[in-house]
C-alpha cells in the first residue's frame, strides 16, 4: 500500500491522518544548530548537498514524520538568475543586486537546474538514496510572486513598497518577471520531480499581501500557469499550494488545478473543508506557537484541528506555518503521536 | 443637514461618500514632520494637547476630509496604567515592565480618563473647539487583545510567543489582563465621547494573528463588550471595529453591536457588502501602496474600490489600513477629491 500521505494528497482512505510539519528541518533542532554551524553559512548548507541532505533527514530520525521536505531555500532560483544571494543572520536574505527596470530584467539569466541548481537536484537524489522509501520526499519551490517581492525589493520587507509601485504603475514591467519566474519555476519543479521528489508544493508566503484582484493576476495566475506546465510535462507528483494568508480565496486557489491547498492557522479547518474540501486536499492548520506551549497543550490542541476536520480522508496535518525556532522538540514528538493516534478514530468508515 | 460622515455611519442617504484615511495626521506630512521635531519625542506630541491638536487639524488644513481623528497612540492606557511606555524611533514602543504573572497584573493601576489620560481628553476638547464642527472628530482606543499584545510581549512583536503562550497555557491570567483591559477601554472611550468625540473606533491591529476561536474567545469578546457598557452608559457616537486580517470572521465582528466595521484591502468590499452590508455600514479599503504609486492610478484604485461597493449608502472610503509615510500627500489630494467626485453617480438614487 502506498504511504498514507500521498494516499490523503489523493483523497484516499487512510489508516491515521499523515503528519509533517513546515521548516522541520530547522533552528528548532540542536543537531541542525550543530550541522550549519559545521557548514558556516546557511547558504553553504543549502549549496552543499551532504549538508542539505543531513539536515533533511535529521527530523526523520527522532520523529514519526509522514513525509521528508527538501531542505533548501525558496531564493535559490533569483541567486541562481545571477543577483548574488546573501543571507544576514537574524536579518534575512539580501541581493547584490535587485530588478527595477526592463534592463535589470534584462541580465537575468534563464538558469539551467541540472547545471547551475546541480546541488539542489544532488541533494535530492542523495535524500531519495537515503530515505530509501521510507516516507515520501517533496521538492518545492517559492511562487513567482513571491520570489518576485524580494528580487524587487532586494531583501524581505514589510510593505513592498517597490513591488507594489511597480505592479500598480508598471504591471507590464511586473509581468515579464513574472512570466520569466513561472518558467523557471516550472523547469525547477519539473527537474526536482525527475531528480526523484515524489511531491511538489509551492510557497506563496506573501500572495496575502495583495487584493484580490491583483491576487488572481499578478500571483495565482502564474501558480495555475506553473501546474499546468507540470501537468503537460506528465509530473504525476501531487502538488500542494499554500499562499499564507489565503483564505478569503480558497475557491480560486483550488480551481489552479493544485491537489492540494495549504491553510494557515487563521481559517477554520472545517469551514475550509465544507468550500473547497471536495476538490481538493486539505494541508494544515496548527498554530505554530502551540509548539511553544506545554505537551498537554499541544495534545489538545491537535485534537482540536483532528475534530474540526472531521470524518474521513483528504487531510494533511501540518502546522499554519513555519515551525518557530523556539519551538521545544519534545512537543513535536507529542504533536506528531497525537495526530497519528488521535485521528485514527476519524478514518475507521473510510477503510 | 449632518455631516456625509456621520449619515453614511449610519446607512443614511448622502451626496457623496465621505472619506478619511487612517494615520492621516502623520509622517507623509512635511508640517507634521517639523512639529513632531519641535515636539522633541513622539510621546510629548501625543502628551501636549496644543500639539495633539495642531497635527490632528493638519491633514484637514489641506485635503477636504470628512472626519478628524484625535492624534493619540493606541498605547496611552497602558502607560497610564504604570508600564512606563517609551517610543523609540524607528524601532516603535517599548515598555519598562511587562505582564508576565497574575503579580504583574496586580500592580496595575485603573488609569481615571479625567485625571491620568486628562490630556487626551484636553486634546478631543480643544480639537472639538478649533474644528467648529465642520467635520466630526473620531475618538479611539486600542482593543484589549492587542493593547494586551504589547503588555505581555514588552514592544512589538512578530511572533507573539508570550502572550501565545499565555492564552495556550495561562489563559485564566490573560483573560483577567483583558477584562481589566476591556474596562478601562470603555471608560476610556466613554471619557472621549464626553469630552466631545463624535464617532469612536477601536482599533484591533493584531486580532488577525489568532485562530478563529481565539479570535473569538480572546479578542471579539471584549470589543463586544466594551460596546455593551457604551450602549448601556447612553453613548450615542456610532462605534467603528476594525480587526486587521480579520475578512474570514466579518459575520462575528459586524454581530459586536458596532455601526461600522473597518475592511482591510485584501478583502472584496462588494463580497463584504454582501455578507454583512445590511447590518453595518463599511469603511475601506484602498491598498495603501497605491498612494506611492501616481495620480492616474490613484484615480483608477479608488474609481475601482467605489464600483466594487456599489450604488447607496452605508459606505466611509478609507484606506485599508494606515497611510505609508513615504506616501505622495498631493496623491491623498487627488485621492479626496475622486472620491468625492467620482461617488456621486452611485448616490443618485438615494437622494
Amino acid at each position: 500500500m502506498q504511504h498514507r500521505f500521498l494516499r490523503a494528497l489523493r483523497r484516499q482512505p487512510v489508516d491515521a491522518t499523515p503528519i509533517w510539519v513546515m521548516r522541520q528541518a530547522g533552528r528548532y533542532l540542536p543537531e541542525y544548530r550543530a550541522t550549519r554551524q559545521q557548514a558556516g553559512s546557511f547558504l553553504t548548507l543549502c549549496k552543499t548537498a551532504e549538508l542539505a541532505c543531513e539536515v533533511t533527514l535529521q527530523p526523520l530520525r527522532r520523529f514519526d514524520l509522514d513525509a521528508a521536505i527538501l531542505f533548501s531555500d525558496i531564493l535559490t532560483i533569483p541567486d541562481a538568475m545571477g543577483l548574488g544571494l546573501s543571507v544576514v543572520e537574524n536579518e534575512g536574505p539580501r541581493f547584490e543586486r535587485c530588478i527595477r527596470s526592463a534592463a535589470d530584467l534584462g541580465r537575468l539569466g534563464d538558469p539551467d537546474p541540472e547545471t547551475e541548481l546541480r546541488y539542489v537536484m544532488d541533494a535530492v537524489r542523495l535524500v531519495r538514496r537515503e530515505l530509501d522509501n521510507r516516507v515520501p520526499l517533496i521538492g518545492f519551490a517559492g511562487s513567482p510572486w513571491t520570489l518576485a517581492t524580494y528580487m524587487v525589493e532586494g531583501s524581505s520587507s514589510k510593505e513592498f513598497t517597490h513591488i507594489k509601485g511597480m505592479l500598480y504603475c508598471t504591471p507590464a514591467l511586473l509581468h515579464a518577471l513574472l512570466r520569466r519566474l513561472a518558467q523557471s519555476v516550472a523547469r525547477y519543479l519539473m527537474a526536482q520531480a525527475a531528480a526523484g521528489a515524489q511531491v511538489l508544493m509551492v510557497f506563496d508566503t506573501w500572495g496575502g499581501m495583495l487584493t484580490p484582484s491583483t491576487y488572481r493576476e499578478f500571483s495565482l495566475a502564474y501558480m495555475t500557469e506553473i501546474i499546468a506546465t507540470l501537468r503537460q510535462s506528465r509530473v504525476e507528483a501531487p502538488i500542494i499550494v499554500f499562499t499564507k494568508g489565503g483564505g478569503l480565496w480558497l475557491e480560486d486557489i483550488a480551481a489552479s488545478g493544485c491537489d492540494a491547498v495549504g491553510i494557515d492557522w487563521t481559517m477554520d479547518l472545517g469551514e475550509a473543508r465544507a468550500r473547497i474540501g471536495k476538490q481538493v486536499a486539505l494541508q494544515g492548520n496548527l498554530d505554530p506557537a502551540v509548539l511553544t506551549a506545554t505537551p498537554e497543550v499541544v495534545r489538545r490542541e491537535a485534537a482540536s484541528v483532528l475534530a474540526r476536520y472531521g470524518n474521513g480522508p483528504g487531510h494533511v496535518f501540518n502546522l499554519g506555518h513555519g515551525i518557530q525556532p523556539h519551538a521545544d522538540p519534545e512537543n513535536l514528538r507529542v504533536l506528531v503521536d497525537s495526530v497519528h493516534e488521535l485521528s485514527r478514530a476519524y478514518h475507521r468508515d473510510s477503510n
